[in-house]
This record gives C-alpha cells, structure tokens and sequence, in this order.
C-alpha cells in the first residue's frame, strides 16, 4: 500500500521526520540505545548521535538515559517523548485517511 | 512558520516528494528543464535525471520535452503532470491547516 511520510521543518532549520520517529519508538520499544539500533540494522554511533539531536531539540528533553551498569545503558522517552511521537503518528495516520482517493489516484498511475 | 513536507512512497519503492515536484513546479514556470535547474541552484544534469526517474514512474508521462531549436530545449507539464503536483500541494496545505494546533504545540517546545 502507498505510505505517506510527514516531515516537520522548524524555523530554526531543524526537522523532525520518519527516521528520528522510528528510532524514539524502538528505544520506547528496547529500552536502551543500543538494541534500539540494533533492532533497525542502524550502527551505535549513528544511533547516538541521532538521538542526542533529538533531545537538544527542544526545550523539554525527549529521552532520559541512564549510563553503564551490569545490562549496559537505558534509556526511555520522557512524557513530552511519547507526546511528540504520538501527535506525529497521528498527523500521520490521519493524513493518510483523510487523502485516500488522491492517493489512490496517483497510485492508479504509478507503473506497476 | 514551521511546514510540513509530505512524501509519498509507493510499493514498487518510488517516492515522489518536495524536491521532485518543486522541479516540477519550475519547469511549469520556467518552460525548460535547464531553466528550471538555474532558478534551482541544481545542476543541469541532476535535474534532467531527476526529471527523467518522475517522467517515467507514471504510466502517463508528467512532462512533455521539445529538444534543440533556436532557443534551446522546452519542457511543460502534462495534464497529469499538473494534476500530481496539484494533488500533492493539496494534501501538504490541507495537513498543515488540519493540524496546527498540534505541530504548535510541538513548536512552542522547540528550543529559539
């Protein structure tokens, strides 16, 4: 089926879109960094620093993490997290619905 | 503001996004594919690829190009070619108006 991707561009040139979304809800999902990025095939580093970015990005940090430890690190989404997750998968989805027949025609075109 | 960009990903794995219609949109404008790569800042030959994966993604084609000639190269849109780009900046304005008080809220949360 055809998927819609929503990407927020902020004024101060920053965005939010698929990639970063993803990577909150496996660390929500794995409960640490590293098996979040291992879950989406992404390399560790890659996955860090995508998630600092993220939770530099507002005023409200978007993660809490906790360092080393005999199960190595943790990590979770604070509450805004879950609410900026949340109101993108629904932007989202709802767009989705809300354009099916455009979308339908468009597809209707694409070759096979 | 903050936008939103919206992207469509169809099964085959095409997508066509805000970079593919804003070419689109200049062709239309500018009536060539190397005029539209200048107003662009874009290569000539990245926009004749790019314009040549949408042209042929479609059952119908988007653009319509004229080669040589006195003045160069002309390039148009097709029906269906202003069809797409007219379904696509549809649903990006409609999702942005349905959902402002949601990406405001993301917004007031995003750091100065």
């Amino acid at each position: 089926m055809t998927r819609l991707t929503i990407r927020i561009d902020f004024d101060n040139g920053q965005q939010v879109g698929h990639g970063k979304i993803r990577l909150l809800e496996n660390i929500a999902t794995h409960g640490s960094i590293s098996r979040a990025a291992k879950a989406m095939n992404m390399s560790y580093r890659r996955a860090w620093l995508l998630a600092d970015e993220i939770n530099s990005m507002f005023q409200s940090p978007v993660l809490e993490t906790q360092h080393g430890g005999s199960g190595g690190g943790h990590a979770r989404l604070t509450s805004f997290g879950h609410a900026l997750v949340g109101h993108y998968r629904t932007i989202e989805a709802q767009t989705l619905t809300a354009f099916q027949r455009q979308l339908a025609e468009i597809e209707q075109a694409v070759k096979p």
